[in-house]
């Protein structure tokens, strides 16, 4: 079943090693099905060498297995929160991509510093707080998909805008309208992760990307005037 | 039409990958024609992977599309700009090479700290100011032309002997004789960006590359009294 | 003899310049046999290029060479150590990867900052004290794993848990319970130091990870509760 | 003539960018002939991908070229000047690899400090002095190996023991036994370069290496009780 969203998950998956934001399996991609009920994603702890398309796990919107003789990635609880509440997300994607998670691992938003950033999340990528006891006790996995929802609503940010999220002390779940967008976003978090360090140990008093300079480049991406590329771009 | 020069600008955008200037599509290249009315510049948005020279647009030098049925790169207006304005220049890069990028966003000048700067860019690199209002919402891509312009007759720069620019929170333009001379200016800029990072960090203290310095190796690789490689060098 | 044993140690030695562990024949890894008596080690100074499985050398735990025709590597009294010591390690290897040695220069500890340290060390990874002239002039590499032992005694660290160590201002050594998961566990303190060290670069207040998410992620990789993967994971 | 030495002089040309250490021209190895009286040297400006053995420039001990069409390397002259003052050397290597040169850019000293140094620098690798205007105005290439000569000549340094310099604002030289070690030498001096300014990052107050731990490591690989690899080690 969903043998075309399984191959479009699977090649998602592919794009993590080449863009270079995992070392051996820790990461993981999935993908939303039209019909927004169930998910694919890829089986824990597997190899991407030897990944293949019919390895994905077919999951429903709460974890359950539907389909698949292996293990869904460990993540999976985290992946079904956020498809339940983040309704026009068709794609994410967890990685442990080494600049991101510094980010996390100093417990530090990202602020958009430069057109590279604004191109593509419309301001602060935000990092959680710290997981409580209770919550890690309770269900970790749900309870992180938990943590990043109540992030974007009680700092009230459009998770369609901001495309992306750190863990705090953990590392960055990015999404999209499609696995692949999701991809692209995680590669754009970790560039701008990576620039952002360095421009701070350039220039501590670095400032933020003028609002007018954010707006310009988002916009000329993203929704309804956007005339970058040869088509139209959204989340 | 310019079918040599289409073929010359592909394969100039293809350095670009290579040389680790770019991720997906973040980045173009254009050449001018003999004649200097017309150029030829990258479609925006499409990937380097299923880039053909026909899609190569060409542009009169108003940014008016002349042939080809894809959207020329939206920094289109930019390019012309540079073209109109600075006489001898025959090929342009805009990249967002990460430390170029770094100091763009930290808006500083980029000194020569080494000989590998001065065996290129005959002095400091500037960066802009940045964008107005006004200028953003009048027609951010030509104004961005402009203030690179502005910043070298303000500053007085050649723009033969500085052959590169950074735009204020966005990124780096070069330039050159010719497409590939231009991705060549792009990769030392990248290279001085990052030393001379390092090199601040590494002492706090150190001074720029002293005049004759400078002129011994800018000198011995352009103009009348080069020596350097099998014949001259000029921009 | 120890044919199956000497490919598989050839093939982890293969792994370390795949991973970019290592330059030239700055590495070594070694493997147990199942008896418990006999090691099997990559030669000293032989290029990985030309490294052949048959070029294993088999050594007892002593050290003392019991087959091959080339001189064992020149750390091997230091795996020979670790092998009577550490009763439950099957592999071993040592390298100069940059990252890890940057901390063994500095001579500081590496401290869990995140999850993805919390999914292979239980906690901190320890860096030994500096050799004492008298211990240089005894048996260098013999005293190299003694004080690697002597730290895990003194600061009552299990080495199950704490798989790697670092030599104080020379470099990595890391365990596991084959060749190939000694690599792996390489693989992971290398990028762990790297980033913790820009972590405490982009935030000098960074704060080690609770002991709650350290539990958290160690135990769902390792023991008899781990539910990461398709099986159990243990040292 | 010198066909042997010609195609090892290329060979070892082609380990500086298989090893990341320029771009584009930027370097270029040399090979002493074995009656040294002549030396073979890359032609300048030529790009790696179209280097041909045949290309390889002979010329003598006072730069003279004795055969070939191309113009040798712009820094002949220095490498003339080495062969003549430094009797024991038969191969040299010049890059800007990056860091290296942010440590010449910086005007630093790059001390041992740590046993990746010692194992083949006996010390602290030196940075020259800036050359004065009437040096730039003679001769600049000779000058600059003159510069080198007196920088261990008035510290006293072994260039038999210490094989590689840093030229203030410009980059290194590194010299060895034959072209490949050379260039072996080149690999070293950027890996300890990298991985010392990243010591001081993570610890401003890092030691240097101690006197018995630099002897035990550079001994062990070299001189007449060398044990490390397969037979003997030398400059």
């Amino acid at each position: 079943m969903l043998d075309e969203l399984k191959e479009e998950v699977y090649l998602a998956n592919l794009e993590l090693p080449k863009h270079g934001l995992i070392k051996y399996t820790w990461g993981n991609v999935s993908g939303l099905d039209s019909n927004k009920e169930l998910f694919v994603i890829k089986p824990s702890g597997v190899n991407y060498d030897s990944l293949k398309p019919s390895d994905m796990i077919v999951v429903d919107l709460n974890g359950k297995i539907i389909e698949g003789s292996l293990n869904p990635s460990s993540d999976t609880p985290t992946h079904a929160v956020l498809y339940r509440k983040l309704s026009e997300v068709r794609g994410i994607v967890h990685t442990h991509s080494p600049w991101a998670t510094v980010w996390a691992q100093a417990g530090q938003d990202v602020h958009a510093m430069g057109t590279t950033h604004a191109d593509t999340f419309y301001g602060t990528v935000p990092c959680t707080r710290l997981l409580t006891q209770a919550e890690i006790n309770k269900s970790y996995e749900e309870e992180t998909g938990n943590v990043i929802v109540d992030t974007f609503i009680d700092r009230n940010i459009n998770p369609n805008e901001i495309t992306g999220v750190l863990v705090h002390s953990h590392g960055p779940f990015t999404w999209g309208k499609s696995a692949s967008s999701a991809v692209m976003n995680a590669v754009v978090l970790e560039e701008v992760c990576k620039m952002n360090l360095y421009t701070k140990m350039l220039n501590a008093n670095s400032i933020d990307l003028p609002k007018n300079l954010l707006d310009k480049h988002f916009l000329r991406k993203h929704g309804s005037n956007a005339y970058y590329g040869q088509g139209t771009h959204n989340i």
